[in-house]
């Protein structure tokens, strides 16, 4: 993986970059169209490539583990064989997943047992396995096996959790430095820093993860439940101790007005279920603010869904037909609306970076979060 | 609306036509995709159109005037306005849906009242205020309104609502007649023939909707459940008495096999919820026959949906990572599923055509038949 730095912001800390892996390269800031399951959920392929525009998806390493499996995904060639997207891919270590959909779940030294959610079945994951497991699944920028501390979160358990995840990033580093991708092309291991929401805490982490000297950086254990200054506060923490040429990868994150916020405090990338998860209940983000396609106001508005959008079905389709669809609960509903979203991340980090690189990203920052928030 | 008879084949009464509507040209015999509520489920217009290769699409009278409703679709324009689809579009007239999805529903000479599947609330459809409701959706064919009786049906029932269907028909046409389209372009009446399994009773009400002459006949009441052998002896019974230079419209049929069959006894249009309904199931229909792709034999098959075919996600996606979208209950399944099986029925009636002006139809159609109902 190779990443350039080309310009910072005067006014902020934000910067416009460029990451290259071997499927190809990416404009940052980045915004990263999740795929749990191995499919960004109601969006074809070739519409995510083509209509979204997306540079870099996500797979879910604990969804995908438990099902295809890896066995099918091993013969498949890989995630990007399997299910068609021949772009870059990153995948999570279920860190997240582990804490946030199991039911019963113990964590220990050696690593995390739990309870799959789809059939009960129990299962270990270790630094070292989900690093074969990702080895296997095959994603261009694979993550570090972290605990994701929940919030709130007392300082005892914040600390001693952020401790054995660092313990556990020298087991993901060693484990992945003595293997090797498995279908001829590189991978490349992110660690991620926790801490929740104490600054002492996340100091020392981002220092420790700093220390690896991989080739990027996460920043998770944020969007978890917690204030948005927190989340700010914290990430502004970290990006100081980074080193400014490597990507740096915030976790989970967040609505278009957070996005924008954390571009200026000098993340690089960013995901979230947001655009898709909203989508499907009828929220929809546009440069304008937010609207829920849902509201009576929208019953007999004839205009198309996003009239100043390049997207064709922001085009072709109108706020009526989309709010109709909605209410009769019909499959191409979430499919409109989760398309319009993901196009408007992807306009959105596209714009940040344009303006970045033109020396006004502060100021139409401050202006567009104010439109963001807005409620149509 | 004007209806061409090109060709009839010399080893069966299948025909190739051309119906032209205001909104376009329809290559006959024809299958006719499903928009209940003024979407094909799961699939975009655009797709429709590029990839499905669809020519006509259906919506449902009782489904749009219950949802969204007359007002919004009157104020869109109509539904081709609504829905974004400017091809030609056919409208049934709610008779089938008063029959199989109302709970209570009174049917007597005046017409029918039911109660909504929605949200309970009570309506009345009456041969009059039906042409009214299709009038203002649109539809460049529209249908007469009918009793479909159910199947079993006694003779005497069959008799009375056969005849009552025809008193029906005349106030439909009546009501039409006196009446224009409110969008600047044509609308067309379709009658319908009703006498469920009866030989004397289809007959005579071949002969009655024949005596009135008007563009285009349908065939209703079939594939409620009777064995397809009573569905082809009645649409044989029908077709032979139908005018020859008029486009006829088997309601609700069917499968692969079905639609074959009765090409061949002289059908002309099909419609039915079958490929994508079936789709969302995961069943495939193929040339070679039928796969379920839900099956533990595809788990690990990665050659694509379906090689032979020329629609991009038939090439791009495997059956194996189909199965796995089923299995999870991902949009995407239903959507790549709802996509192949509608582009295979297009493909079907197309090639059909294509035999039926090379003379070739009927050997075609015989080793067709066996192939399409095999279980792969």
């Amino acid at each position: 993986m190779d990443f350039k730095l080309l310009t910072t912001d005067k006014g902020s800390k934000a910067r416009a970059g460029e990451l290259t892996t071997d499927h190809g390269t990416v404009q940052t800031p980045i915004f990263m169209p999740v795929g749990t399951a191995g499919t960004v959920k109601g969006v074809h392929q070739r519409e995510l490539k083509d209509d979204v525009q997306a540079q870099i998806i996500l797979g879910n390493t604990y969804h995908l583990y438990l099902r295809p499996g890896l066995d099918t995904i091993q013969k498949a060639g890989g995630l990007h064989k399997f299910n068609g997207w021949d772009g870059p891919i990153l995948t999570d270590s279920g860190g997240y997943q582990v804490y946030s959909l199991s039911e019963i779940r113990k964590i220990k030294e050696e690593g995390a047992t739990f309870k799959s959610h789809i059939d009960g079945s129990k299962h270990l994951f270790t630094p070292e396995n989900v690093m074969d497991i990702q080895r296997i699944i095959g994603a261009d920028i694979i993550m570090a096996f972290d605990e994701c501390a929940p919030y709130p979160c007392d300082y005892s358990y914040a600390r001693k959790s952020m401790d054995m995840t660092h313990r556990w990033l020298k087991r993901c580093c060693d484990q992945f430095d003595k293997t090797e991708g498995l279908y001829g092309y590189n991978q490349t291991l992110f660690p991620i820093i926790q801490g929740s929401t104490y600054k002492d805490l996340r100091v020392r982490s981002a220092e420790t993860i700093a220390s690896f000297e991989r080739e990027g950086n996460a920043i998770g254990g944020l969007s978890v439940g917690e204030p948005a200054e927190e989340m700010y506060e914290m990430t502004d923490i970290v990006c100081n101790i980074l080193p400014k040429d490597k990507p740096r990868y915030l976790m989970g994150v967040g609505t278009p007005v957070n996005l924008l916020e954390c571009i200026a405090l000098g993340i690089d990338m960013f995901d979230c279920v947001m655009p898709t998860r909203n989508a499907r209940n009828g929220m929809l983000f546009t440069k304008n603010g937010i609207i829920n396609i849902r509201n009576e106001k929208w019953k007999n508005d004839f205009s198309p869904i996003d009239a100043s959008s390049d997207l064709y079905s922001d085009q072709v389709y109108t706020k009526a037909y989309l709010r109709h669809l909605m209410h009769a609960k019909e499959l191409l509903g979430a499919q409109i609306a989760s398309l319009h979203n993901l196009h408007f991340y992807l306009w959105l980090v596209k714009e940040a970076r344009k303006k970045i690189i033109e020396g006004e990203f502060i100021q139409w920052k401050n202006k567009m979060v104010v439109e963001l928030g807005k409620r149509l």
